[in-house]
């Protein structure tokens, strides 16, 4: 049950029914009454939010993310831009950096600027705290709010996700079909899809009766020599692992550092897999096999998402997507 | 000779001279005639396009860039925001691809939207054909113009660059000066920067007395693999080379898959330097000796200069900035 269902029923034109919805005068009583009727006699509830067809809009969206440098977020801006592009909206950036208080303050700039909506790219704008989010669920009273890879409850707030649980539980279930019982789990933060991903791994290991322990379960910076030097430590302390498992390629680029130096060799003795198969997997030397957290995917549901939203269909507020894993030289199934 | 002076001088603040300038009623005759004659006493040429303060503005800057996950445009677009939102100003996003005919559409549609500038960043959006550049100089009759490591003669079109040129020459001065003389040098394209980097390493042969000739210059998409194919294919053919200098850390990394895949020795049978110190380069192992060409600087500059036409300063159309090389294990020097 959409506007186009009202159009046709009413015999109007789509922006006919647009001017309704938006209280526009420029429709004749006659026809205003009409398409009223006709939306209850189909029980159509009109989305407060629905504005597109260029009425009463600046056709603009803003895009806010922590970091447009970071490999995901610089790939997810590019297809956010050309996905609204095509669909003839303008894309505001706006990079916040990591500060909950700068997130806030940018977040409210942008609505103060009138966006249409807002994007959150990547999981690092929700917090932990339920209150520290209160300030989106406020801003989707007023327009939607779409997270791309993130997620909150909430009227107007549409998510889209990558499956990162089953995608390391996968990845994790292969390392020990393949003869791997010490796996470990290097990581950089506890976001949305970062507690995903941490949880994907232990029910592999639970689900194969493998124990290991926090002590498998390592933070590091998502930086490739930090990673490098965190496991090169590790080696030295005697913790004993036969693959490693990463919530990013960066890490998973350290790794293959690591056994560079150590003079393991990959993948006979250390198996490691990459999250994100980004530029970096197809840079190391064995190349890494990596997981496709599907950016590309993400970032057009995204947008086809808020077209709905804009249009009064009726669009899922949560919709995930699998990730595949990229079988490349550092794992040998 | 500024703004700024006129103010002084007048004993009004910069506001009340810009609104002089910009025809705002709001002055009082007596003020409105008290700045006019200090602007005749001080010689002072209001540049037509000063208009920050706030007055007549949407506040809002047009990047335009072909791809902004390419990542030396990723790390761009992410310094180019964050200097604009810092100086209060908004940044809408277009990623244009490489098709000249998108790129036209897509900067006039940008210019329709009354931005206050564009910025276009990268060398990609200059053509060799002045006609084909004719469009951006049309639109600068009404906004700057600023381009970020590209160059256009005109009026109101300021280009901030990296001195490509003098980086290339460096870097195989320093390659010779080590005992290099068959320097193989890679590329993707022929832009005003592609053409420097290419000046440079062609002057540090002549000053050397080395001549190669073209069987040493070498085309190649900015791919690692392609890269790595091509120069496996030179080396089949009998081709000799010691050393290799490319036009991104792309080809470099391709360039240290090719070493190992014919059990050369880095750097001691093959020496390799990237370009642009990317996060390729810190990958790769060996890591990549690389030319930092100063993207955060550029960058910088680039809305420093933009401020400075806002504000009507004389500003410099064009200003360049030196690079660095970046040592690491790909060279022994």
């Amino acid at each position: 049950m959409n506007i186009y269902d009202v159009s046709k029923k009413a015999n109007v034109s789509i922006a006919t029914v647009s001017r309704v919805l938006n209280g526009n005068p420029n429709v004749s009583d006659k026809t205003r009454t009409r398409v009223l009727d006709v939306m209850e006699q189909l029980g159509y509830t009109p989305n407060v939010f629905a504005r597109g067809l260029g009425l009463n809009t600046m056709k603009t969206i803003g895009i806010m993310c922590s970091d447009s440098s970071d490999l995901y977020l610089a790939n997810a801006i590019y297809y956010l831009e050309r996905n609204l592009r095509s669909n003839g909206y303008d894309a505001i950036l706006c990079c916040t950096g990591y500060e909950l208080e700068t997130k806030q303050k940018y977040f409210d700039l942008l609505c103060s600027k009138r966006v249409d909506a807002i994007i959150l790219a990547g999981s690092k704008f929700i917090e932990m705290r339920s209150k520290d989010n209160a300030y989106i669920q406020d801003a989707a009273k007023k327009i939607p709010i779409m997270l791309l890879n993130g997620y909150l409850e909430g009227n107007n707030i549409y998510s889209t996700l990558c499956d990162d649980q089953a995608a390391t539980y996968h990845a994790a279930s292969q390392l020990i079909k393949s003869g791997r019982r010490r796996l470990l789990y290097l990581y950089t933060s506890i976001s949305y899809s970062g507690a995903n991903k941490l949880q994907g791994y232990q029910n592999a290991l639970a689900d194969a009766g493998i124990d290991l322990g926090p002590d498998y379960i390592r933070q590091c910076p998502k930086d490739i020599t930090a990673a490098k030097d965190l496991l090169l430590s590790l080696h030295e302390q005697g913790l004993e692992f036969d693959s490693i498992l990463t919530s990013s390629d960066a890490l998973a680029a350290g790794a293959v550092k690591f056994a560079h130096g150590a003079g393991l060799k990959i993948p006979e003795e250390l198996s490691i897999i990459g999250y994100n198969n980004s530029i970096l997997s197809r840079c190391t030397d064995p190349e890494l096999t990596s997981v496709d957290s599907k950016v590309e995917a993400l970032c057009t549901t995204t947008i086809n998402t808020l077209m709905g939203v804009f249009n009064g269909v009726n669009v899922p507020s949560r919709t995930t997507i699998a990730a595949d894993l990229i079988k490349r030289e550092t794992t040998n199934f």
